[in-house]
């Protein structure tokens, strides 16, 4: 199939796109297309002028007394409530602030209080690095024997679960393959064996719908900056189910997570709510940010955007498949998009920086990842399928040319 | 001394004060009177235009690349590089990142691993709670029997340091009353039972010089949001003395603690430098209203604005003394400027709280803190000596005429 009835096909689905309208709040410059959502999600227009608000008004005007008067201490609240649907929880089970490292602290310290005779942390040598340094830091502090037990394949995960295990910790989305677990089969195969089961939903949450309370899930974390488009280095979350509120505290008691930060109280006394996986002040601008950002999925409809995510990725592999010659690229995601996140992957044995350097240079920004990937991420929310066509030609074009090789490009690229 | 020479007075330091030329770069509008710049520093205008940048330029269309070309990666040593003088310290051994809160676990976690043997942590009851609380938090979940023992005076303190003490955690000045500890003699008594010293600086750094390398303190953490005006909930700091930098490492080991984040190792490899003291992804929004913030430090004399921040108290709380009548307030903060950090607090014995309402209600901005004490923060580098005058002209009437008692004064509150 050509490039251009491959773009007709494109055109057709962009009209009928349910999510068309989503695109134009975003800043996205014509000609770019954006791969890389799932690194740092876009801008929204009206995020400029809200935090122009909290600057200028609340911080520089309000001053102290914007805590109560702009909602400041509110404000963990207000993103948790616009959060929570998008895990498929109850606000009352999430927590926003601090960083997805430290909020995988928080519930990997409350996983293994609540298993205080168990040792093993089980996880994958696939897992995102930050999440292994965490446990790992977290067991030598402890000095009780934790084991991060690392599978080397989904067999092999499953296996290493056993009744020894205190907690299963798992990114469900992989970071570089975009393979996705079953949430609900992984969650019940760890808790049949006893073990409690985290998630890190990284790559999930704005994605596609997840369902942590229905899948019983016991703990999560999630990241503000990828699908959820909360800003650079935005504030993160954690999740709890409701059965474990109350009866398990987290190390990091700083004042937001007691039950009376204002009583300035020498003693301490744990919120007996998700408040209490709260630890320091709230970084209100990193917060308005992301609560900016939240509001725009108000509405949505997660299952229709789950769908778009599997015909956008399904008809960029099928791009590929048409218009790049055998043998240049090896699919490193699954064909099947039901065990796919929102984003394909390729190798390219040789020069997977150069191909996806080359890429950046013709505007089509996606991620390379060590040692042979070629990560293009694709975010339903704002992306168009004829962007897609384009990426696959640009792709095409890029591995006919091998122009990564060529004097030349360096060249040019030195200029950009 | 009537309020006319008191402001003939104010009139000529005012002239003659070396730090006149700073208050216009904060935005501070006329008539109000603001005393709580050590709950939450005003904001800088230059704040509105690098942010302005880093939203619409850096991350709207910048994006993932402004990681580097935006130096969005380098943000947390820029910071350090600005903030290290205001604290005496090497910028190799300042991080800056995450809450005082979570710093606190930081290098509270550190010390504890560098002192194995020994399981008392020594502080004040009147020691800011959630430092506190953090103390707690650490202390239960290792579950070696590490035990919070609380000063109730400072003599106290210093009985209780012995050889049993791993480590010492004190704020310099305290929160409530202004009382500021010699930080050389108290880091050398603790040292001399080989306990740690740690230091919370959050109400020292930016309003006197901290010479933190000189008195050879062991780690300490400040706040980014009080005298260093870097906007609500602002990014907090660590400080480990290059003794101690890559002989321990804390526990929140988060990807941007790795000897080479980027890499995506699956093992932890410790930054052998200050960056094992950073977490998880830095927050760039809050990061760069900070790092702005910091610029006007740049060719401060720390010294002189010490001077200025001694000479102003003492001044407020002469114009107290001359104005007030007797009986009504008690001086909570040391007479001796030299004890005292850049506060002046007061007791009222049954209505403080109201009468900081009252004073508010005035544009006279302060704290109450709990039971009975009205306080007044002066922040040297924006602060005009006329202004500490009208604070105790208000003080006066406020509590000459009990107006915060009478239904005229809850009416006029309600309106505004």
């Amino acid at each position: 199939m050509s490039a251009e009835v491959l773009e007709k096909i494109a055109g057709k689905l962009d009209e009928t796109d349910a999510f068309k309208e989503y695109r134009q709040r975003f800043v996205l410059r014509d000609g770019l297309i954006y791969l890389d959502g799932n690194s740092l999600g876009p801008m929204q227009k009206s995020v400029v002028n809200r935090m122009a608000t909290t600057l200028g008004e609340e911080w520089a005007k309000g001053l102290i007394g914007s805590w109560n008067s702009a909602g400041w201490s509110n404000l963990g609240r207000e993103a948790a409530e616009k959060l929570a649907p998008l895990v498929g929880a109850e606000p009352s089970s999430v927590s926003v602030g601090d960083s997805t490292s430290i909020n995988l602290f928080k519930v990997l310290a409350s996983a293994v209080q609540l298993r205080p005779d168990r040792r093993k942390i089980v996880s994958e040598r696939g897992n995102f690095p930050t999440d292994l340094y965490m446990a790992h830091g977290l067991g030598a502090f402890l000095g009780k024997g934790h084991e991060v037990v690392l599978a080397e394949s989904d067999e092999q995960l499953h296996e290493l679960i056993d009744e020894e295990t205190a907690v299963v910790m798992l990114t469900q989305v992989d970071f570089k393959t975009g393979r996705k677990l079953d949430m609900a089969a992984m969650t019940a195969h760890a808790q049949k064996h006893g073990a409690l089961m985290i998630w890190d939903l990284a790559h999930s949450a704005g994605a596609f719908p997840v369902h942590l309370d229905q899948c019983g899930a016991d703990l999560a974390v999630g990241c503000g900056y990828k699908y959820l488009n909360g800003g650079p280095g935005a504030p993160a979350f954690a999740y709890v189910n409701a059965r474990h509120i109350g009866s398990v505290t987290q190390p990091l008691t700083g004042w937001f997570s007691h039950a009376a930060p204002f009583e300035f109280d020498p003693e301490y006394r744990p919120a007996g709510s998700i408040d209490q996986f709260n630890c320091g002040t709230l970084p209100v601008l990193g917060l308005t940010a992301l609560d900016e950002s939240l509001k725009i999925w108000s509405g949505i409809d997660l299952e229709a955007l789950q769908e778009k995510s599997r015909v956008m990725t399904q008809f960029f592999i099928r791009c590929v498949d048409e218009l790049v010659r055998d043998g240049e690229l090896t699919l490193a995601s699954p064909r099947d998009p039901q065990l796919r996140g929102s984003q394909v992957s390729y190798r390219h044995k040789k020069d997977a920086y150069a191909v996806v350097q080359a890429m950046i240079a013709r505007g089509v920004v996606g991620d390379f990842r060590d040692p042979d990937i070629a990560r293009f991420g694709f975010a339903p929310l704002y992306l168009r399928y004829t962007d897609v066509v384009k990426a696959a030609v640009h792709l095409s074009e890029v591995l006919e040319s091998a122009e990564w090789q060529s004097e030349e490009f360096f060249t040019r690229k030195a200029v950009t």
